[in-house]
């Protein structure tokens, strides 16, 4: 890392490298030198003990003779700044005349690396990324790059990973869209700024899912966006429930997040007739559907309102890599001007580094394989957990569930009563898991109470460890 | 690109991998299989003529026999569905029986690739960008990352690129810092959502520079912040001027964009004095001061502050490539928690791929060198456009400039009076030249007028030809 000597010692070299001699200049380049060179040692005692750069080399890099180096290094040799070793070249003393502090730093060690903790949700396995082949697609990519690569970067994104996801949204989501209609964003918060700046007024109201994402209120609120949280029931969110002044719904019809329920035709009718009857539009977040274990999904809510007034919302980082901040939504044609305005008005955020890679691995088919691979292993690791869960019994109330990255433990007799799924949370998270409360997923009151057990993240060893180690956690509040 | 046959192809063996057979079901595989592939070939018209994955790949995907799929491949064709070509394999009918219209949607061809144009300001040259090292870094990052690339990214940005970024302005802009206070970000409009959001109160008053970045004001407001432009005089931004309810002010002292100028001494300390007096935060926008070819640059007015109330902001997309997305902040360590505690509600935006591709590139002292070479090239660049210009003048005042990485030329007295900037603008953009008007970098009335001719990103042959048809359009509207 950045405290080992090889690093400081090409630092150096980078300083003296920003060297900047003119041969226009009243001052000799010599004495040029040996003042920048003076100032430099004097920056940082980081330099202290480090080896210079041959004369030979400095010379080249900064267009001087090698005898105007060696005059400068002999005459620092002989001030004390800089010492030689037989054999070993010219190095910055370790002890220096009048070493400036002005602008040493003394370096704080880096914060502890934060490691994923057992039964973090909507947390793909970091080892089952396909690394090998991902590296080749970003070397192939990035290599010897083609001359659209290096054109001016589309603000919605690299044309043939749009083209590559709406290929992948007729496949999987039975979802028909031109790729024109498919935008690239930095994910959820990337797209939610995106649709409350530049197609809904300012402090738009908006519906959203109670319980839901946590982060979902601060993230409209930062938008400027207002959040109306509306308690779902059995079938999801009840439109009738929207405020009058509401001019947009945030749901996961597929998977509601976090409980797992899929919002049956009827509601989601329901919901597109009120779009349509309020000029309102509804934002469809299909976060992880492509996991799906059993049954056949209902398909996407934009297809059934053949994408009229819907925004879809998808995300790599579940079904690829949290640390790729990839996105994507699908918009209406009508709404495609606005957005091309917004985005010459204030320009994209999101880099081109990733996007041809992973058109490319979306075309080879590498991707779908992918996908397919992790729906067989984590529909083995939900068994897993399950079984791993069984001595609990009576304490959580957990079932089989036909998709997703976690399951949804309702707190069973022995618990009910005694203790909230916020205090197990906080129990579990001082024995290290990452148990999310239900309860901390509402902003209404009296929400319902569960716990979240993540398991697609976590091979079998962990999660059997894991499950254990909650269990006898369990037992002792019961 | 993704209209080709090979996309479909293998798209359409996504189609059949994503199908869910359920074992359990009161449905048999094979009916399940039948009716699932049967869907499957109606969702598209996209799908006609593609050949099917063979029988016993489908059937090992799928974990059925294969004497299943090839019965439903035999019900298939006898419904018409499928056709065989002997020798060849089974393929999807061209013309199918009850063809769905509900998800084909016909394909618009994409948009032409934007390219650049001559005269672009603010674009380093995308072809010389060393993309065989650069693409090397990415793949030894990513090809078997390490188990801290795989852990809980830090919402600040990849450590050992903070710690790269900090000897960086350590060497070159004598700024000193701990890698702690560097906090990576997608660029300038990140940055500034980021400050206004996390460390000033919403509706903040912000004096700004006039002329400025023309998406400055545009940008602050979509943070929902309040831009006051200050018309700057020869010594920049007058501290006496920024109005009394202002927190921040944003300046571009080593290089005020896009004149040119650096703000002397004297104007940086009563900058520094406003800050202290009124609480108020300086925000420096350092874009490219890397790029000096003569004499000392001045350095960062961040330093100079000690990072007490400075904030300073720096981007690769000038340094090394604009499809990269990839800026910094350095922050005062008293503002710290509060960037923490944003990042901890909402959440951090910027893409993991690049950064320890970034940080090596560093490190091996690559970017120092790269730093240089294009600081002598551009230098050259520089030089051989004030010479293609020659025949301008009367028309144009052009100067040398000892940094940056484009001209500002005056209008001379063959135009002033009898064309504006942007009317000659119009007409540059008309044939094809990307020549930015001064004044439509300012909101106050009254701007001075310049031509901006951005000369780092092309090559001789290109300025010298868009030099040539630049003179003649002047000496037409003469």
């Amino acid at each position: 890392m950045a405290n080992s000597g090889k690093s400081y010692q090409s630092n150096l070299d980078s300083a003296l490298f920003a060297l900047l001699l003119d041969p226009a200049a009243a001052e000799s380049l010599q004495a040029q030198l040996l003042d920048g060179l003076r100032r430099k040692i004097l920056s940082s005692n980081a330099f202290c003990g480090v080896r210079l750069p041959a004369s030979r080399v400095l010379a080249a890099e900064l267009s001087v003779s090698r005898t105007t180096v060696q005059i400068v290094y002999d005459q620092l040799i002989s001030e004390g700044y800089l010492v030689t070793r037989q054999g070993a070249g010219t190095f910055v003393a370790q002890e220096l005349p009048h070493l400036s502090r002005v602008a040493s730093v003394p370096r704080h060690p880096p914060a502890p690396v934060a490691r994923w903790r057992p039964f973090q949700s909507a947390l793909p396995d970091p080892a089952l990324m396909p690394h090998a082949q991902w590296a080749r697609h970003l070397d192939r990519a990035w290599r010897a790059p083609s001359a659209d690569l290096l054109a001016r970067p589309d603000p919605l994104g690299w044309y043939p990973l749009r083209a590559a996801i709406a290929d992948h949204l007729l496949a999987w989501r039975q979802l028909a869209c031109d790729p024109q209609q498919v935008v690239i964003t930095s994910g959820a918060r990337d797209a939610f700024e995106i649709i409350f700046r530049a197609l809904l007024p300012p402090t738009t109201t908006v519906a959203i899912e109670d319980p839901c994402w946590p982060k979902m209120a601060r993230t409209l609120m930062s938008c400027g966006a207002r959040a109306h949280p509306v308690r779902i029931g059995p079938e999801g969110l009840d439109p009738a429930q929207i405020p009058a002044r509401a001019r947009a719904a945030i749901v996961t019809p597929s998977r509601h997040y976090p409980t797992g329920r899929s919002m049956p035709l009827s509601s989601r009718l329901a919901l597109l007739e009120w779009a349509g009857r309020s000029g309102g539009v509804v934002i469809e977040d299909d976060y992880d559907s492509e996991f799906r274990y059993r049954g056949q999904p209902l398909p996407a809510l934009a297809g059934l309102d053949r994408l009229e007034n819907v925004l879809y919302l998808g995300s790599f980082s579940k079904l690829l890599s949290a640390a790729l901040r990839i996105g994507y939504m699908v918009v209406p044609q009508r709404m495609l001007p606005q957005i091309a305005a917004y985005f010459d008005a204030v320009g994209g955020q999101t880099s081109l580094t990733p996007q041809p890679a992973l058109a490319s691995f979306m075309e080879s088919g590498e991707f779908a394989l992918h996908l397919r691979r992790m729906r067989r292993v984590y529909a083995r690791r939900q068994a897993y957990l399950l079984s791993a869960m069984a001595p609990a019994q009576g304490f959580v109330e957990l079932a089989p569930d036909a998709g997703g990255m976690h399951l949804c433990a309702g707190l069973g007799p022995k618990l009910q009563g005694r203790v909230s799924d916020r205090e197990i949370s906080a129990e579990a998270a001082r024995a290290g898991l990452c148990v999310a409360a239900l309860s901390d997923h509402c902003s209404l009151p009296h929400g319902p109470e569960a716990l979240l057990l993540g398991y697609a993240g976590f091979d079998e060893d962990t999660l059997g460890d894991a499950a254990r180690r909650l269990c006898a956690l369990l037992a002792r509040m019961g």
